[in-house]
């Protein structure tokens, strides 16, 4: 019962990895707002496996369905559903795990909870889960584009295992991000992730890293205290991303060894505005956007998947080993910059309709 | 619209730093529950300003009354209504901050949002806000041993700036931790924090650090996927509290530069149990308790009032600078250890409640 | 876990016949609305017991406190908590009822869900309840008048017992519905009615009857499909209200003896709007407000405590009589007049600003 | 934004009646329950058009696929996503529609709220949104059985315009109501209402009539006080569904006639059981079940759309006059037997979840 996301622009997701397909419902989307599925399939496409060598080799298109809520290029203001069929499932690849509990992933847990559970592969705990996060991203970060045009998302890879890159989060640009496959926008550490990868995933092991977000241009007044503060939504919706251990919004744990001397972000009139003069706060202070630049950080975990024989039990309680066989991904990181986009456009989307219904006359 | 946590343990907190009070309602506590005041009352003389030199000298006793919802000593299943009034409430304090906005305070964004606010002190964002949330978290604990008598939660100060104390998270006691007044057991780290605390407040600054928690024999199977992961709803607790920037489950950050081969935590038989010979993952895989202690760091930064002089903005958009007069926190960690843990076993209580609902039958 | 109503304007009750008091917090009210105590306080002295010789003789000034979230006279935008204090309780007149349950009321199954009961009284279930609702439902029509100027919302008792009056819903003012003890603007019916319901309580036996309600000068395009239609959470927000058993929109079951032909209302041109010339729909369709008169009837059982000797059983589950002592309405309906408007305010305040929040752009 | 249905047991319908499908996703049912997709696909034969001569000739063959949350027959405590696609569309019937509303249809309504409709038949409005419910109410239905094995729902057609059936609400059987095509267990009734359905039919026009539906053997403590009280919650459910005008528990407006010594419902030890020894309660005190029978009465008006020729207005504000053409139902009741069953189960599914998660421990 935790498949919804958000209060006035609310997302549903369903599916497991292997089964009809996935997908998602809307709620809430205003109407008449442009819709156009090749907006959404662009997104599912940054996401899908097998995109590039450094990628899981699993073949699905992720070609995605509008079912309802659209009609003539435009919400209807009624729910739009949209379905991927699950197309390369290959069971049989999994039937070792109807017996054995994966290291580290949820098998386990899914078995404890709820008595049952798919074992052909992932099932609901699968990544692939993420698709109607991403469909529903792409509609929300229209919806946000309607309101506040000059909104601009943008997701990257700042760091792989040891490799931290940099990178100017004022000025990054999408294209820098797509233009390799890493999605890391420095393009001397993305070489060197993509060949740390590589080596990585051929010594049948896995790597973590951070993915960095910002938020340019956002409408002022968003979040709503003291529990549905706009970065404790933003926390929220990066850990229930798969594999995600951490999140910092602005300074983060570095805030924790600075003085209050260094830290606040005094005011300042710039431009005719109230601006801050620095932003460690990271776009927010009381948990409502103050309208600068708002970026995070998120940490992933190396993927718990890997060729190397480990150690674990199976379901009968004994103790066994298992080592992955086929297809996963190395470092799930460069396919889930669009899963962080996709994840702040819902949060942001949701928290820009609940600000429209009470916004303050003048 | 914002001031409701949980699902069927639910949570509504009222009131602002200044004006009639400050309280909670509850709602969903289950029957038959022992509520007992003086459980409550001791979390709040935790959370109580004045309690020791190292806090805000504001003078409130927090006095808190039940208003409903208990009968006889126990929770009849209807709301429970807990009302703290305010009493050391110097609005004259106050009145330059009608006309100003405190650097990396809410003043600015909560006028932006409401076109309104109550200047006399934080308002709605004051920290006083959260004696709801410990007042709400006194009685979760009592539901949770009811159903769990073993269960544990304990948090603490682990860093304050530079200083980061060593502590063994699975043996660590709440005695240990109230052993002092800045609520680090490691004995030597808090004197060396006690005093770089005295030191900051008489520089006229402030500072931040982090604060862990652990929660040993919790229940398997808590948690409810994909968005109301139980790490992510514990991200959100976290996040909500007032001054936090970043929140870690388990490996945290650190994960982001291990391999899979090393992060992984192999399940092995122990005790008859399926359990984890690491821990690296924090007590949960997908989302979902695994029987293993839950263990987290939370983020604060350094206080935003302070005594230095600094640059902001008045109401009317004109430069002008600002230092703070009177009583404040110089390091809010001390007094965000019952927080922290009211916020873990909110989120916990709710959890188990909505488990209960469907816990499939043997 | 069913003591909040609204999705954006969320009303949360609170409290017990006996004990500390009863209140609520509104959580979602837009800010700068204007929150005269007096405006509350008018609402509660029409609900309060005592108010004329055909009510309970209970003795309760229902004084009420605003706690939080109004400064100035105005809405912060933060919770609004209200309490009234408890005071004429006298819970010694009830040591029967700790081991009676009384016929038709809610003992028994209080006792049966929760397996405890605050025996003093009617505890939660008792009409007491509504005293936040209706503080709500005062603060809900300040809201709506700010948005609807001339928004109108008019209850009266429509029948009690076989005495049904003749009201003109069109131009019926609150005036004519105050201007006597029954709340029945038709004189001649009220007259009857109150020397029917003065008998009936000498008579030691009690009486029910019809509350109509209209909402004059609605907004149009309120009601959210499929669910949470306008008339489906007016439905709801009646059948809430203790001791109700019924409800129609529009022509309701008289519906079901007409043909389409007969039914079906006629849009036409009037005024330069799209109006309807008959109005059997009650002001909506596909649960959705056309702009048109909403009206609406509640059906009312007769009061359950009565002074005439009744079967019933003990806790221990033995047969015995019971025959209520002291303080009791013989007719609900006076008072209830404020209850039923109090929630209709509640349900179009909600749904107003429901539809602030996706209401499409020119 | 108000497309789902339920707390614990959440059930959020898409789909037009011209588009890709119809469907309905349920997050919340508890894991392992037997899911059978002929349990699902004979309710919605019940409820699919051109079942008989009575109803719309529309030819679809409803015919569902459930693409998510089922394992080799059991539910996996993930949602489940059901979808019927949209087969016998026939757009171009409805060019007409797009500039002119139908009378107490909700084209208007629906134009006016979201400044779009799409006027390819009834679109969001359409009685086709109900076939999500009813594959939900398929599902709830087995989770209650294997809760409550001998929980037995049935609803019947219990008057159809001036015909009022006689029917033994203690006995009625569901082979009884499906004996004959207009749902009516009286078979006298059942004849005359045909006659009189065809005549209508015949003569351009349309019927509206009454469902009664009936809960034998209920679960004692069921309904949240006290805004989700178990009536609350059924009327709301009843008032969602298309064409409904009014709502009765138990004795409903007929309580308004009767006398508190009348209408309470004595206490009696029977079979070792506290049992009421009437029931115009309806099963219900207070809002939470008392394990008598729960039975309830629903308004439906005559169907909107009828042939012969209506006054009313074009979308650009013109007077003109509209008949319906084609395919419609001359009375809806037979049709909504099935959908007034699975509204009920849905509330009844919901409500036990809810109880699951407080009940009282002994």
């Amino acid at each position: 019962m935790g498949n919804t996301f958000g209060q006035l622009f609310r997302v549903t997701t369903f599916g497991e990895s292997h089964g009809g397909g996935v997908g998602v419902v809307i709620d809430g989307c205003p109407p008449k707002i442009d819709i156009d599925i090749s907006d959404i399939q662009r997104e599912l496409d940054r996401r899908k496996p097998g995109q590039s060598k450094i990628t899981t080799q699993r073949q699905e298109e992720d070609i995605c369905e509008i079912l309802s809520g659209v009609f003539e290029g435009k919400s209807l203001g009624s729910p739009i559903a949209i379905l991927v069929r699950n197309k390369d499932a290959r069971p049989d690849d999994y039937v070792d795990l109807a017996k054995t509990f994966r290291p580290s992933h949820a098998d386990f847990t899914y078995q404890a909870k709820y008595g049952i559970r798919n074992w052909q592969g992932g099932g609901r705990a699968s990544a692939r889960e993420t698709i109607g996060r991403v469909a529903a991203g792409a509609i929300a970060r229209n919806v946000l584009r309607r309101f506040y045009p000059k909104i601009d998302i943008v997701a990257y890879v700042a760091q792989v295992h040891e490799i931290a890159a940099k990178i100017d989060k004022v000025k990054v640009k999408r294209s820098d991000v797509d233009a390799n496959i890493v999605r890391c926008p420095d393009k001397a550490a993305a070489k060197k992730m993509t060949q740390l990868i590589e080596e990585t995933r051929d010594a049948g092991d896995s790597l973590g890293g951070v993915i960095e977000c910002v938020i340019r241009h956002p409408p002022l007044g968003l979040g709503e205290p003291v529990f549905d503060k706009l970065d404790a939504d933003l926390a929220k919706a990066m850990l229930s991303l798969p594999a995600t251990k951490g999140f910092e919004i602005g300074s983060g744990f570095s805030a924790t060894r600075m003085r209050g001397s260094e830290h606040n972000d005094a005011f300042e009139m710039r431009g005719g505005d109230v601006r801050t003069s620095t932003n460690w706060s990271g776009g927010m202070q009381g948990g409502i956007s103050n309208g600068e630049d708002i970026y995070f950080r998120v940490a992933f975990k190396p993927t718990a998947t890997i060729a190397r024989e480990q150690k674990t039990v199976t379901t009968s309680r004994r103790s066994t080993t298992i080592a992955a066989r086929g297809r996963h991904d190395p470092c799930v990181l460069p396919r889930a910059v669009p899963m962080v986009e996709a994840m702040a456009a819902l949060v942001l989307c949701d928290h820009a309709l609940r600000q429209r219904a009470i916004v303050p006359e003048k």
